[in-house]
């Protein structure tokens, strides 16, 4: 229970309160401009098209891959059809990580009995050896409990089937509460003198999709491959222990690293018709992990941005300082994307302010504002965004890609989203376009240009 | 843009505003209650796993069904071994109209080409004779638009398809503005000469998924059969009417109206300690239409109503005041239970509010509370259902089935959701389990739970 930890500013608290006199005057400016950008938004629908062009046409689209490579090609060629202003590439080198053609397993009985197991390899991981790994399983809900195993870890599969915690109101809460199990596993696998990380899935549901993600190694521990089963394999498998069967795990792999590769951030813009130097950023990321189609994570931020600039020019809405799109390479396993858009030189430009929607193209809540100023700015514009309920204004916020420019005093913001959805796709099979639906899609656009629009116009 | 028609009640307000200074100890007292509840209703995930048994098990259940007979038998059993209070059914004739073994449509080209149609009937629709009807198509978008053609819906079928307008914010107003073509198309089609009415779908999206509905006759004019085409072949069609191709289709159904049958309105309580003729309602509706699962309507209000007093039980919360959960037969075609439910005669009983679930089971918003006193009582505990983003108290709402209580000056209230996704399903065949997220269904639960039980504790 967390009810203090935001604000809503409805219009009456405005009309009555001294201290936010002014207010009204900036809602009430931008009242009939706000009804015209959320139909636009609904009646459209292009950025739900836009997602099914990205979606069907390139599909997964992994940092380094040919599918990425082809997803840079669509961006620049969409924004440039929409006539955005200054469209171009930034390159940034890429880690290249690939699954490669081998990904089997099979659940071996002390019985001799042996069933397939529908497995997926995280990302980063190494492969196995040709002939495989076989080994027995050892489950544990934590690293302490993998530490208090001693001796008994040796030699084995380290089983970390600790669930995110269901009951957790935020499952973002409940996702870091449990991302370390997938992050860390091989590591601590290792360490312990295990052959691989067996991870359980990063959602709440039980069901038979296994979900990867990023996981890490380190220089002094041996590399050994962590690998990831469904919830509903990893409950059955846990019950398997519990009853005292000996289970152990045949596994081939043939993923690795190879060679980083160049690869870029899309960027366009409209240009500022007052202050084109002071530049506010919006953007998703444009790769994915190389399951599903990344439709939640992170289509829906790329498309979201772009649809941001084509309401805007399509309204003849022509803002005065700079609104740029930037679609992020490599968010999912290296943040070289938002690493050397931050870095790269940009004489004269300020960054007012950098928007990402990366938590899934779902119903708009609000806007997460980690930044006081720019909080207490915006904070009084609610009402804008009340008429389709997304007016929460909530201290704090972000996003992965554009974290690297929070050290540069730049205020960061995220689009807040109702996100109950979002691990039942998140980095699977599932995340695809018919885990997305058009009028959340479109109306979180709506909300981001919106916000952009004011900004634009006021400043912060 | 409606940004004026509902208040939200945030602490600070209340902390702040003298004329609500009483209330900040009803969200103290039942702070700690709350997360309990919404705690229990995420953790043990028993909403979903009761919707997926009544659809799964059962099924789709239109009023007079064998399966709607299931449907009574599931639920009171339901309700029997959670060990509610006084579980009972309460008979009601229902109508029983039937979709019948024929249901086949062809679309006829000038050319003496002809593809298959997929069709629904509308509910209540009659059927046709054994041959068939074949007819030319004639394209309205309105009623006027239809009395304005003349002679020329003589003995064609008239084809209603003015879209739901997807700018609308609120899908209901959408449907609202659509949905006379669906009630009263076979009506107004026969007066003017028509042979059947042909209805572009109740959606905003464009898919191939017939969606159905209910429909009327009045006793003055002939009776004409209605069906329904998707929203894709709508659009097809439409547009082949407009390059001037002469479209016939020739279509057979054997729908027809049955005499009434004998049905129930399923009831089970947790019976108030201290004031236990004081009764708060709570429901959704069992019956649904005979195609899909009917998974949102209003199977989530089903499961919704029977765990609000789970959740009660279980964490031993005594309500002072009885909560009964009515599980109403008949909303979709006759509203024989709402009706049935509101006539019978409770001796020395008071109903102080009656709360609805019917709009589907995603993710809460608050409540809509259409009594001005009861309003102004709950508005204050807005701050309870924050931490969970279901704190918006909006002035009006109700639902079918409790709506005959209103006459009697009973205070009707609504379970507010984010509807954006409800007509994507809504009386389809896509109206199944995977539309459903069992943490928005859970979650609404619970709202209704801390909503019912605060009531029962501090009454209206």
């Amino acid at each position: 229970m967390q009810r203090l930890r935001y604000f809503h500013f409805p219009l009456y608290l405005i009309l009555f309160t001294s201290s936010l006199a002014a207010q009204p005057v900036v809602v009430q400016r931008y009242d009939s401009v706000t009804n015209k950008i959320v139909r636009e938004a609904l009646s459209s629908n292009t950025s739900f098209d836009n997602l099914h062009s990205l979606c069907t046409t390139i599909g997964h689209r992994i940092s380094g891959s040919p599918q990425a490579a082809q997803a840079v090609e669509w961006a620049k060629k969409k924004m440039e059809e929409y006539g955005f202003d200054n469209v171009h590439l930034e390159p940034v080198m890429v880690p290249r990580w690939v699954r490669g053609t081998v990904e089997e397993a099979y659940l071996m009985y002390s019985s001799g009995r042996r069933e397939s197991l529908k497995i997926t390899t995280l990302g980063g991981s190494v492969g196995t050896p040709p002939e495989g790994i076989t080994a027995e399983i050892v489950e544990v809900k934590s690293f302490d409990e993998l530490n208090r195993l001693g001796e008994k870890a040796k030699g084995k599969i380290v089983f970390f089937n600790r669930p995110m915690d269901r009951k957790q109101i935020s499952t973002f809460a409940a996702y870091g509460g449990a991302v370390d199990q997938r992050g860390g596993g091989a590591i601590m696998a290792a360490r312990a003198g295990g052959v691989a990380a067996l991870v359980r899935s990063m959602t709440t549901r039980i069901d038979d999709f296994p979900h990867t993600g990023g996981m890490g190694y380190v220089d002094t521990v041996k590399k050994v491959p962590g690998i990831a089963i469904s919830t509903l394999q990893a409950e059955r498998i846990s019950k398997l222990l519990a009853q005292g069967e000996q289970l152990k795990i045949h596994f081939k792999l043939s993923a690795q690293t190879q060679p980083d590769v160049e690869s870029f951030n899309v960027v366009g813009e409209l240009t500022g018709t007052e202050k084109p130097k002071e530049v506010i950023v919006i953007g998703g990321h444009l790769d994915s992990w190389d399951i599903g189609q990344g439709a939640h994570d992170d289509g829906a931020g790329c498309v979201q941005s772009i649809e941001v600039l084509r309401i805007l020019k399509k309204l003849g809405l022509k803002p005065k300082r700079t609104i740029r799109a930037v679609m992020f390479m490599n968010e999912e396993n290296g943040l070289r994307g938002g690493i050397g858009y931050a870095a790269k030189d940009r004489p004269g430009e300020k960054h007012i302010a950098a928007i990402e929607s990366d938590e899934g193209g779902f119903m708009p809540r609000g806007f997460g504002i980690a930044d006081s100023a720019a909080f207490r700015k915006i904070a009084p514009w609610a009402p804008l965004f009340a008429s389709f309920g997304a007016d929460l204004i909530r201290y704090g916020g972000g996003g992965a890609d554009i974290s690297p420019m929070g050290p540069k005093g730049i205020p960061l913001m995220s689009l807040i989203v109702d996100t109950h959805r979002y691990f039942d796709s998140h980095h699977s099979e599932n995340d695809n376009l018919t885990a997305v639906n058009e009028r959340e899609l479109a109306l979180g656009a709506a909300a981001m240009a919106i916000l952009t629009y004011v900004m634009a116009q006021e400043g912060l």
